[in-house]
């Protein structure tokens, strides 16, 4: 049931081939003052970093870079991106990059003029900035996260070895995100079909929750069904327009808090997988991939209507003459299929996990309590035995 | 495919029983002169202008009330808006009805501080705002129209017989939009189901177009799905909250830009039925119902392979052993099956439509380019036959 909530989400996207001509009418509701956030120098290889360049200089605009963003962004980093955007009297930071730059750059647009330590303030004590936020404005170069139109933002603290997720609210959403489909094709096909799944975990710990009536499920299911026809398509000519557009703009609806809506969310198969992640240094979406058949077949039971559904209204498993829990098991079945025809990895000692771990990673999981089941740390190690 | 495309949407929910709790909060955001617009005063009838005359006293606010918004706004009463807008010294249009008091108040957030004739600037030569737009929010008593998170505003001009819908830009949208959905409960049932299938109507009319692959057509036969199913309940029971409360927010998912994106849109049904109803009066849901079976059927072999996806995804038709054509034509014919248990008037002769005005109504049809068919005048006139 649609309980009570509320939605709001102001980020202005540009999709397409030449989303990018948007770039300098945006800017100039800006000031002069830019930091251009971006990674390990990909940007210059594929030709967007001269790009943007050339238009930030025909706005007549002072560029300050800061290059070198992390996949798991640090909070010495962050620290550093404070010093320079205050020594530079930033009025935009203009991130150009995957997830991480995105989030990096929403970390330090509400850090910039905060009085405090942004750690303590914002993912200690999970307080909201009360001091200006820079605006910032994403270049998206990488499909998966969804941070081009949400607050989210997960910076790692490396001396404390803690890994926080800050959601902060719309006054820190991107004001406009640049998607260009064509951008993703270089990507690698290891990292490409790891963001695929990614994307359909973002969808799945969305979608395993509730016993209610909700008009996110069947929107969930349509978004879940577009993603798997192009994915099919994509993982054989990853240079398809059709494929690769649509899962970018699956990607973003995703996670833009649309379907969340009305809505109790799981989260366990990241919660689980991040943990694999801290243990291997794993790519994010492969630890994700080999987590969820196998925790998906525990807690099925428990939510077994909506496995049925699932396997039903997402695998068009046929249900007839058939009990509840075999519908729901060929479901399971029918995506794990799926899983494999894309290449992605089943087992996490293929990522790297050795026994001894086990235990440990079970134990450094966060339990989180959304979904059909709320686990224990016993039965999250049951099901890292099952993912070996 | 997704093509090049822009989306925004800055419009604020509040969503729920408790929505209105709200409504404080937010006009601590605004200055204190308020223009308070409604209808007829069903408002006063079931409690909310009590309720929200209230709120506003608490909030120290300067009330202008503006009542009396007809089911069509005429640009008369516009021109009233505006005179009462400028005496006042408005701050901020607090818009509380259904569609036609929203659409109205949006018109009358534009054209309060135009120097111009807004009828000249918006409706004739479409241009947009240039001067300052008083901001509005929404108290939503009715759905179907989408009118709370667009910027739609249709206003008919009685005395040269035109009714022209004008799309504003981001700043003319909703600040935000209050919606309750056991507001909707007190709806008479005739209403109540018209405005089912204006929902519908709008997703059908965005969803046959185009021979591409786009997401868009994936969630739409999610949002269909639900709204079949919910609206099945709800027409059985009225105050079932879940129902009510789905069917209320795919009404504003349907038409607030979303699933439009990288499509090209039909409006056909809309374009026939809205000449339909100006000939007649007839509710304008009505008159979509009684024109959408013949038409769809007159355009099914030009988007083949769309009405067979709908049969199959949409309404759960077998495709074996059957050719295309059978298997979308068995579509179309679960459609009408459904609008006949809605309680649907499936003819126009039922709403008043006699022979002798055929030719002239389809001769006042206007006639759009996004679908399957660019239908003739000549074409209209058959359809409209196989609508008696």
């Amino acid at each position: 049931m649609l309980g009570n909530f509320s939605y709001c989400n102001p980020t202005k996207l540009y999709f397409g081939e030449d989303a990018i001509s948007n770039l300098s009418s945006e800017l100039k509701n800006y000031g002069e003052n830019i930091l251009l956030v971006y990674g390990g120098g990909s940007i210059k290889k594929n030709g967007i970093y001269d790009q943007v360049i050339t238009i930030l200089k025909d706005c007549s605009k002072k560029v300050t870079e800061l290059s070198g963003v992390m996949s798991n962004p640090t909070l010495d980093k962050l620290y550093e991106g404070v010093k320079l955007a205050r020594e530079n009297n930033i009025d935009f930071i203009l991130a150009v990059g995957g997830g991480s730059v995105v989030d990096y750059s929403k970390a330090l647009s509400a850090s910039v003029h905060c009085n405090e330590d942004p750690w303590e303030k914002f993912y200690l004590r999970m307080e909201d900035p009360d001091n200006k936020v820079v605006p910032i404005g994403t270049i998206l170069t990488m499909v998966g996260t969804g941070s081009e139109m949400n607050g989210g933002a997960v910076i790692t603290n490396t001396k404390d070895k803690l890994k926080i997720g800050k959601v902060f609210g719309e006054n820190v959403f991107p004001k406009f995100s640049i998607m260009n489909p064509k951008v993703t094709y270089t990507l690698p096909k290891y990292q490409m079909v790891a963001g695929f799944f990614d994307i359909m975990s973002h969808i799945l710990e969305q979608y395993f929750s509730n016993t209610d009536d909700n008009t996110s499920d069947y929107v969930m299911e349509g978004l879940l069904k577009s993603l798997i026809h192009s994915s099919l398509i994509a993982v054989k000519n990853p240079e398809d327009y059709e494929a690769r557009s649509n899962i970018m703009w699956i990607s973003t609806w995703a996670l833009n808090t649309f379907v969340a809506k009305g809505k109790s969310t799981d989260w366990m198969v990241h919660m689980i997988g991040q943990q694999v992640g801290a243990y291997t240094n794993a790519t994010h979406g492969m630890t994700l991939a080999a987590v969820s058949i196998p925790y998906y077949r525990f807690i099925m039971k428990d939510g077994l209507n909506k496995f049925k559904r699932y396997a039903i209204n997402v695998w068009n498993v046929n249900p007839e003459g058939k009990t509840d829990e075999e519908v729901a098991k060929e479901g399971l079945d029918a995506m794990e299929e799926y899983m494999k025809k894309l290449g992605l990895v089943m087992k996490i000692s293929e990522l790297g996990v050795t026994e001894d771990m086990i235990t440990d990673i079970a134990k450094s999981s966060f339990i989180l309590p959304g979904g059909y089941r709320v686990l224990t740390t016993k039965e999250i190690e049951t099901i890292l035995k099952e993912c070996m």
